[in-house]
């Protein structure tokens, strides 16, 4: 029977001194005159294995011969190692080749450059650091769906295609079946023949339909795609990005922060502890000191703090600012780190004025405030953005009045105010935030598999 | 402290005689004269609670006028009910208005059509039907999380947006940012200035991207959103839908076969054991029989059988078909049928004629057949499909030429096989055609939130 290395490591007691069989790939291959060392690794776990073997094999010129990036398969008995920083090898009696590789292979058992590796997509992950951004992202997803299953939350699917504009902002990709050909020959636009009678286009957001779940089930979320059409190249911007966006009834904006905090450290310690060979690579490779910043926030309990405090600070602050702080402005990156460093920790900034953010959002007592929450941590920024949405019907039309928004194709959203709507309060987090904060790797095209920027859309 | 409805059927040993507080809504409300009963339903369990009330509180003429939808706060005591069905119910102490709700409001306690309900999409999930269904969705949705996850899968985030056709075949949404408007009136389409530089659309299958993590992993699974812009209108259609594709290397079609049976009973069962309300709802009102078509295949072990045989089979069966069974060709609805209730259970139909299966599947030995395989199920046919990938480059670009399909934009799919490429499966299920098939709900627009389908691009 076949074992993946991952359970080699994890029942060594169980396997040392048996024979075992094992399927995977060759990452390096050092031969000797008289013996030779495979790096062994079947991409089920961090780690690869040492395969040794020596000139007693029949097999062995032929064994010589394979190259790095080969599929093969290792019968061999698990033995005690010798060599250092590492408990166990495998001692080879018998090697098959099930899947050959040429010796123009690109992924060589040298340092690579990430911008290479971008151009390599669909082999990066064969690399050690990819490998473990990706595994991590797979562990931090799951956990994410634990957290709220656990907590009784309903896994809402938002719909993807949209003719609705969720925030009244962002630049959208066109979704047609139009044939443009022939909308350029025709010389004008029929969205009647579109394929749903009308202008559609990709959504932005899956809150405000997540919202309707959360007046039926209490607390719902999302977790899937969204895209925004920005023609930004930055490091953070991608096109297409997954979104978290959990939706809870009955919870104003302080129960609206107690499950950003408990969700986030939730999730953080999940990955420390399921992920430990890929959290000690970063640590090692990528941010010094990576596990300590995420086990501090676990630790930590989160500040919260007024907008208008938070601006007073910065006023405050023995700190030549490049941009100026204002009360009833947004707030700069560098006002976001000294907050966070001010406080040694993760800070909530709670209501935000109402003139910088978006129109659902639940308007203040005081007319110039809203009940919004940035949550700022240490080293990374921004990590999450909620709200207590507007439940009264009136605020919530005149908001969109002012802003000259139509309600028009959103009377669906309005009525829910009507219909037992009641206090509740969301959040959003962008899930490449989350990875970029979780592996310490600081562009986002590092922790897509496929990413899509302007220009960019390969594989 | 507010508990949910949910924890009370849980725990109620532990809260009984005791006072609780509740938040929810009023899914239906009798007045009498001297007292009244509440259907009370907070969204986090199927079940309602009944709450009690009587002229004695100083409250009474209020409460009276509480409408259905609207949301309350109840506070009361827990005690043991003397109405038939109900262990318990509550009787008030003071209610406390949350959100009103007007008495127009369209979810009223009576029958209210599947037809009408589509068009009250986003109140649909109050009603007991689509409540139990897109729980149902929710908790599938996380067995097959919680499946791929424990058996040390790595989940994928294939790309949605594409610049390469998939199957060659399927309509597919176009992606743009180009001003339609513009185009119409320039006379010609400039892809260069589109968004990527080129044409893009909505992915049809994450598949191929796919393979490329199995090749790094070892076991990899793709849980996300798929397009087609297909002009169907019928029950089992809709362009927006999820798809689960796992792809395992070192797996030929027989192991392949092995996850497919295995995930599935997973899945059903986890969903029988997580969601008993809900699908003894299901049982008694949608489709008789439901939980013992389900735990029937829980326990069966699935029959394997040649296309051929099939064809031999149906040939020889004492049955006038519509249409002809006949190899080399695919088979009718009414040959699944048949062939699911000759064996009484389960089927995998393998081994294909090549023509009607798609470009990347394994070619058998005999020149004409493709290692792949369909799962039919009794009472729904098709539910899963899928095969030994071709892992010969030769092989698989001869098949391409064959066919006539461009290898340009796929090099680096072709690339896999020269690449440590080696034995590889996989397989494909629609999302939506397991929650018909669990929830015995006919329409693929009852098992969407907000479905898409031709003309239909509401909320």
């Amino acid at each position: 029977m076949v074992i993946d290395v991952r359970d080699l490591y994890d029942k060594l007691d169980e396997y040392m001194e048996k024979k075992v069989t094992l399927q995977g790939w060759i990452r390096n291959h050092r031969k000797q005159k008289e013996f030779g060392f495979i790096d062994f690794n079947d991409g089920t776990y961090f780690k690869s294995v040492q395969v040794v073997y020596d000139d007693k094999l029949s097999q062995f010129d032929e064994i010589q011969k394979l190259r790095i990036g080969s599929a093969i398969e290792v019968i061999g008995n698990v033995i005690s190692s010798p060599a250092k920083g590492q408990d166990f090898e495998i001692q080879v009696e018998e090697i098959n080749l099930l899947g050959d590789c040429p010796e123009d292979y690109p992924i060589q058992p040298k340092r690579h450059t990430r911008e290479f590796l971008r151009e390599q997509a669909y082999l990066r992950p064969r690399t050690n650091l990819y490998s473990a951004i990706f595994r991590v992202r797979s562990v931090a997803a799951y956990a994410i769906h634990k957290y709220f299953q656990q907590n009784k939350y309903v896994y809402f699917h938002a719909p993807l295609i949209t003719a609705s504009d969720c925030e009244g902002a962002g630049e959208m990709f066109q979704v047609t079946t139009l044939d443009l050909e022939r909308v350029a020959k025709s010389g004008a636009v029929d969205y009647s023949k579109d394929f749903f009678g009308k202008k559609a286009a990709l959504t932005v957001s899956g809150q405000l339909q997540a919202e309707t779940f959360a007046l039926a089930y209490k607390r719902t979320y999302t977790f899937g795609p969204t895209f925004r059409a920005e023609n930004s190249n930055t490091k953070t911007h991608a096109n297409e990005f997954w979104m978290i966006e959990p939706e809870m009834t009955f919870t104003d904006l302080e129960g609206d922060m107690d499950v950003m905090e408990d969700m986030l450290k939730f999730v953080v310690k999940y990955v420390l502890d399921n992920c430990k060979e890929e959290m000690t690579f970063f640590d090692s490779f990528v941010e010094k000191g990576l596990i300590d910043k995420l086990t501090k926030l676990v630790n930590s309990k989160f500040i919260r703090i007024d907008h208008e405090e938070v601006i007073k600070i910065l006023k405050e602050a023995p700190v030549k600012w490049e941009f100026m702080p204002e009360y009833g402005e947004d707030i700069a990156r560098e006002h976001e780190k000294y907050i966070t460093e001010y406080f040694d920790g993760p800070v909530f900034i709670k209501n935000w004025p109402k003139d910088i953010k978006a129109f659902y959002m639940k308007q203040n007592d005081d007319g110039k405030t809203v009940a919004a929450v940035d949550l700022e941590v240490p080293g990374a920024g921004e990590l999450m953005g909620g709200s207590q949405r507007e439940e009264n019907y009136e605020k919530l039309v005149n908001r969109m009045n002012e802003l000259g928004m139509e309600t028009e194709g959103l009377d669906w959203y309005l009525n829910l105010r009507k219909y037992g709507g009641c206090v509740h309060s969301g959040f959003g987090m962008g899930f490449e935030r989350l990875l970029i904060y979780l592996t310490g790797v600081e562009n986002i095209r590092d922790v897509i598999p496929y990413p899509r920027t302007p220009g960019n859309c390969e594989f």
